[in-house]
């Protein structure tokens, strides 16, 4: 999570920061975790640097602070969309959100019950999001604003759009969708809602100017991460709109999954 | 604690990062707690970088994390004290140990039961150290080895040994005291193994070159944190002598609170 956050705003990672407060019976799961941890740190070239570890009678807490290095005035904010943008996602979206289904026994799960190669991919995007690390150049280069989607595309792009002071339009049609995904909304096993507000995509969602979005295509196909353009950054404050194949307007009862 | 271990380091805050772990009993809290970090990030030129917030059921988690800036290769290690080093600590030893007597209804509290300013200068001790921030640029600029003592100055000290290669002889008598732990002291309301293994004093624990002492001394002083050569740093491995008045060996039970 740490990783795709500081991929949006087209950083290298520098290092991360680690809290721990363990119980005693959290001491089977400790080795694991350390190792996976170690793993990603070579991987992502991105080492512990320091933090602290407690002793607690309660729940586990893990909690990790990554820096991240941009050259100095090249960070990517939020705030940069201008109107005539294309909006782009990387990746697809949604498949968290059912693979977290599937972890609760819902129905997704026993639409795929033969399929179990679909369903670890669902369930491996939602415990193990990939960074896209890959694309922080190519963010940095050509976005005018960017940040990665974690608590749903709806929401996400909602607060955007909120901090660039425009709105958008998005095809809903064109948000990028793994074969499973398109197959359970072709089904009604899950709705467009789930996919464009479940949470844990974990994606890089930004707006890039229309006359530099070829450039930047291919600067992500370098980088080998797939990117869609799903609509177009519009002026005014109102709040995001999705259109269905027929050009109207999708209603979402909710934009983002809330953590509190 | 933070900005203790960094001025133990020779380092100038940088900044911080927080972990907040929250149940929801503790928004009474959180308000006078975030006004008193934010006082302090002012007064200690020690902004609030980042980190996480989340909600738990369990106990409040509070991690901190800070960072300070050296000139490159200008960090002070626990690991350079050389034999003749005169072992020097600031300000006074043993009064937070006190304190959480106090704080705890112990000996301590009922002996000094007319004095509430003692009471409450040893309670605050314990409570909100000082960090000896001042004192960075003298460690910089004159200590071969340096560390703050937080769990203890024996424990502590036998540390900086280790990582040293070395040992130290100390003169019991010399460790600084206030006056309210010297006259528990000399009570018999707390013996001098509680002073000198109790914890969380804080102060900055250094090998200082005898050749250098008196240019330290002064630097210290202009920077008004006091300090006291209390022993000298010897060779060989062995655990840090502590001496009586007469020369005898005082044992030491336990070097150092253990937080596990």
């Amino acid at each position: 999570m740490n990783l795709s956050d500081l991929a949006a705003k087209g950083a290298t990672p520098a290092g991360f920061v680690l809290t721990l407060a363990l119980r005693a019976a959290d001491d089977a799961w400790l080795k694991p975790f350390a190792r996976g941890l170690g793993e990603d740190a070579v991987l992502f070239g991105c080492p512990l640097l320091g933090g602290d570890t407690v002793s607690t009678p309660g729940p586990l807490v893990v909690s990790i602070t990554a820096f991240g290095r941009v050259p100095k005035g090249q960070m990517v904010h939020r705030s940069g969309a201008k109107p005539g943008d294309r909006v782009v996602v990387t990746g697809t979206i949604g498949d968290a959100a059912s693979g977290l289904d599937i972890l609760r026994g819902g129905a997704v799960a026993a639409v795929l019950a033969d399929d179990a190669a679909a369903r670890e991919m669902l369930v491996g995007r939602y415990r193990l999001p990939q960074p896209r690390t890959a694309l922080a150049g190519a963010v940095r280069d050509y976005a005018h604003a960017a940040m990665d989607v974690s608590d749903g595309l709806a929401g996400d792009l909602a607060k955007l759009c909120a901090a660039s002071g425009v709105s958008a339009v998005i095809d809903a049609q064109s948000v990028p969708l793994s074969a499973a995904a398109a197959t359970l909304l072709a089904r009604g096993t899950i709705g467009i809602e789930t996919i464009v507000s479940g949470g844990d995509d974990y994606e890089i969602l930004c707006a890039i100017p229309e006359n530099r979005f070829e450039a930047f295509a291919q600067a992500a196909a370098r980088a080998g991460v797939t990117v869609a353009s799903i609509g177009t950054v519009i002026a005014g404050p109102s709040v995001p709109k999705f259109l269905d194949a027929r050009g109207r307007e999708i209603v979402l009862q909710r934009l983002s999954y809330s953590h509190f």
